[in-house]
């Protein structure tokens, strides 16, 4: 019998891309049975798109600022991603909200990791606002995104503790390195259709 | 040198008291050096006032039918700490907002458990909350009170992991246990001198 085909990948990026590096690490060791069709990046200068390049995938500058308004550079991402055949979009520090545009294109199969325990501390500067407001335990959160922000129904969450002497550098450092294995833990499920969605609740199967 | 005073722990209950009777047995048992002067219910059939009487405890019925309003009443309770000289004022299923009259009464001396990881859940059926929203972690948190509903500063969490399979029983019942031994912790925390409040950070001393 023939192999199931690779899950298609269309990571989307802004920045140095330290998940997308993750992703890609647990490709190529076997971990995860998936192929990055296309790295997009809304910045030209994001390191992630070099990453990529030097992975011999396909790395897209596709810059917002010629569109007039976020859905049409959605309906315009989304048929890259199409034209890529891409099965499950991955959010990796993509610093722009997605509209309904995105959304509905790939219904539950948008991921967005962030870096708090959601629903505590949703959108900017996650890991400062957990500081500010004193807890003990923060960690990141993967979820499949809907329209609202940092909203959709939750994947996987992983724990970390936030010590006294923490600062936003030290506290974002132990989160993002809890954000590669369960980002990755996300993906694979994913890949080997262990995940069924139910309203907001997310089951794995087993 | 004589040894330090015992804290002086008044503890206000609305229900079966399973959390009152954690802190008498920890008491009893001499991990925390402090002793119940008064456990007061704002019901009358309360089992916690047999818990107490069993103690040798005293156990004193404060109903707030008879207070025109909120803070007439928390006065009325005030009035009731003090003639007992409570130090520390632990509120253990106690199922009413305390007011300003309370809070400035007892500035960082009111602990509260809530049964979620604050911020996410505050308010009442807090393990359903985190059900219906599909988090993969729950938890508790011991919190001194202020003006808000669950927002004080946050003096101890504990981590309840979420089984897919949960209902609001079983989880109910996993963060229960935890809110045992988390809130004797803060208690012995603060018996010992060993809570520092900076705005809304609480710093524990080592």
């Amino acid at each position: 019998m023939p192999e199931h085909a690779p899950c298609r990948l269309g990571v989307l990026v802004s920045g140095s891309g330290t998940n997308l590096q993750a992703i890609i690490d647990r490709i190529e060791s076997g971990e995860i049975n998936a192929e990055i069709a296309c790295v997009i990046s809304n910045k030209a200068d994001a390191y992630a798109l070099t990453r990529a390049a030097q992975h011999g995938i396909p790395a897209i500058v596709h810059e917002n600022s010629r569109y007039p308004e976020r859905r049409s550079y959605d309906a315009a991402t989304v048929e890259l991603l199409r034209s890529h055949k891409v099965d499950l979009v991955i959010l990796a520090g993509f610093m722009r909200i997605v509209t309904d545009v995105m959304v509905n294109a790939f219904p539950h199969a948008i991921m967005n990791i962030h870096p708090a325990l959601l629903p505590s501390f949703p959108g900017l500067h996650a890991q400062q606002q957990a500081l500010d407001y004193g807890v003990r335990f923060s960690g990141c959160t993967v979820h499949f995104v809907d329209c609202g922000t940092d909203t959709g129904p939750i994947i996987l969450q992983t724990v970390v503790s936030v010590e006294q002497n923490d600062t936003e550098e030290t506290l974002s450092a132990r989160i993002q390195s809890a954000e590669h294995h369960t980002f990755a833990a996300a993906i694979k499920l994913f890949t080997e259709g262990k995940i069924q969605v139910h309203g907001r609740k997310v089951l794995i199967l087993n």
